[in-house]
């Protein structure tokens, strides 16, 4: 490992100066941000402003005084740019579960408006491998609705980007893809795919959960029609920190949902007892939000407010370039067998890699301060968050890793007892 | 008002203690626990645990070294014994507008299980005036299922209670009620209800908002079906805190709900394709619940672990019957046209008022640091949570309340402006 190249590296790094923005812990290398973003100072100091002040003096006025009420659309406004959306198309709420299921009926919602019929366009077609919980949904929506009206179809994700018009057809009514695959990193081009749903009438959802705050996205220019994302990986919104939803303007008049809780309600505090749609992006609320989550997420986004998605970007790739070489360098790249693009083209912001023993190769790194995480079956994954992991970082993982393949460490039993999740 | 009569009753009070568990604001007496329930000093002491070593120090280990993977169930399980539930039947998550769809849909699945034709049965009963979210959830799932398999029904309260067998009858599939009316106060005989309910073979959903933490609930004596309820409220988990389901243990084997998310699976990190879900009150889960949220209100639950309901209904009574007498003792009761069952039996834990210039003398209250509440079209509530309201409390809204009539401050033009919320 040659240090030094490295703390030059950072010492050039425009974006070096965002990681005094964030708690680091101690004498560790986080490259985990693809799965919990790390905390911001001004985050910490926000939730103990919302919690003493706001709820513990100002009580129930801070709806009001605090701008509580409008946190969703407030928490929407900042994603958006990072998102390649104009303002008013997205709000800030509920987990991605919940708002996949939202975003499913909507989109049904607009081929409704078309006069499509059901019978005929009623596939969601979606990638075998894509996140679990995007696939569950769907199969929610199909049971409730009957297969006759929600059918879900995969495609292999090498087959479905080998002929993207073989697999978007006339009968599919919804693509729903994440850009970012959870497991590999492959980055799809959405921009082509979406071209190709529009060309054959389909609607398309995004999932950018592991795209927002680590690469540009550019819903608008693509002609998204809706997406979905969450904040708690490279946005730093905290564990469990509530999703967000985007809706196209041009469908925003028309599109209805489902879970049309009160805060969705054109005046939720008339209190009417018949559910009128907020015109706006505020027509996707459903319940209350948890304003301790919201406004942590809130503050969490100001460390985005002074840099470009494109900088972002270019810091990622040189970070998981700078990963390949030295893993390379080190003579352990054979035994890893990476299951990322090689292209960082086709990359998000992690690099994943296959190995027998990942799970303990995992535990031995975590006991070293290293923070990688484990996927099932056997996947090993390093995300690069720009705004806090340095050059030096990478290095450090390397060296360890190193040490812990050369001692073969990974094989002491307390490495190789799994636990419930990682 | 006699004040010393009333710190007497405060002497006396076996709850009186439990004060000290809350962060009071300064100078304020608190009348608005059925709106946003106050903070404990446990919780502010969690939440600053939970955001500086849990999430930024302890990081992603954290889902199982801090247990925050078992989060929803831990606090279901605190929340069982205050709703009358054994272990193992409620699970904290989402919002009661998403988890009552959530209830509607596993409600409809109980009665298919039963051979039950949707076509015959497929009425949702509730009342004209419940909490409109809970009336926008049944509108919503109709909107998507078709009215021919869903169908909202609504009763004047009034003349649901005079005639029980007239409104729940074999057509009814699903009565969805609020336990205690959030405009009036009023407590609906819940367990006569669901009695009636069950003679005609129809499925009972309990909304427990203005219930839980506030009065003695008994789901499993009652033989509810399902039940949700609110955290923000009597709870004091904070604003748009995580809210509960409850499923009857008899029906969870074979309920299903269409919010399949991850966390409702067996086995949420095997990531398979296909959805299975978990066989307990987990498969009630959606996505990835708010840690910080959820760990609030975690905390706040302890202030109830050495009180029974009993203890604080007897207080909730006692404050009622004391605001009710020194309304008569200040010559305001003409006045104010008391909206809530005069009878304590018949009533939650609130008093509601209408007057003609309701929200101005309740925004005159709140500038003398009296917080109460207005709910559109002209009522005036005040709350009482029997674990920080004291006797001296209730004298001293009542004093101030005297002074605003009196000197008919609440005409002034800064009280007649309304804002977006109270």
């Amino acid at each position: 490992m040659n240090f030094a190249e490295l703390e030059r590296r950072d010492a050039a790094d425009p974006l070096a100066e965002l990681r005094n923005h964030f708690v680091i812990p101690k004498n560790t290398v986080y490259l985990d941000g693809n799965s919990l973003g790390l905390l911001t100072h001004a985050t910490q100091r926000r939730v103990a402003d919302v919690t003493g002040q706001q709820w513990g003096q100002d009580g129930i006025s801070s709806w009001n005084q605090h701008g509580w009420v409008h946190l969703p659309r407030t928490v929407g406004d900042k994603l958006a740019p990072i998102i390649g959306a104009q303002p008013g198309q997205v709000i800030c709420c509920d987990s991605i579960s919940v708002n996949l299921f939202k975003a499913l009926s909507a989109a049904f919602t607009v081929l409704d408006a078309r006069g499509e019929s059901r019978r005929a366009r009623k596939q969601v077609l979606s990638t075998a491998d894509n996140f679990p919980t995007d696939l569950y949904m769907v199969q929610g929506l199909q049971q409730l609705v009957g297969a006759e009206n929600c059918e879900l179809v995969l495609a292999e994700e090498a087959e479905l980007l080998a002929n993207l018009a073989h697999h978007i057809t006339a009968e599919t009514a919804i693509v729903m893809l994440t850009e970012v695959n959870f497991r590999s990193g492959r980055r799809l081009p959405m921009a082509e795919i979406i071209q190709q749903a529009h060309a054959v009438g389909a609607v398309v959802i995004v999932d950018l959960a592991h795209s927002a705050g680590a690469l540009p996205v550019e819903l608008d220019e693509w002609q998204a029609d809706f997406a979905v994302g969450c904040t708690y990986k490279y946005l730093n919104g905290g564990p469990g920190a509530p999703a967000f939803i985007y809706v196209a303007e041009r469908h925003l008049p028309t599109v209805t949902q489902p879970l049309s809780g009160w805060f969705g309600h054109a005046q939720p505090f008339a209190f009417d007892a018949t559910f009128a749609a907020a015109t706006g992006i505020e027509k996707m609320l459903s319940g209350t939000p948890s304003i301790l989550a919201m406004s942590a997420v809130d503050a969490a986004l100001d460390a985005f407010s002074d840099v470009s998605m494109e900088q972002v970007r270019e810091k990622s790739v040189q970070l998981a370039e700078v990963f390949l070489a030295l893993l390379d360098e080190s003579g352990l790249a054979g035994e890893f067998d990476c299951i990322s693009p090689l292209d960082s083209e086709q990359r998000g912001s992690q690099l994943s890699f296959a190995h027998p023993e990942a799970y303990a190769i995992c535990q031995a790194l975590i006991e070293r301060k290293v923070i990688a995480d484990f996927r099932a079956p056997n996947y090993l994954r390093f995300g690069f968050t720009p705004l806090y992991t340095s050059f030096k970082d990478v290095g450090l993982a390397l060296q360890r890793l190193q040490e812990i393949m050369q001692t073969r460490t990974y094989l002491e039993p307390r490495f190789q007892t799994r636990q419930a999740v990682t």
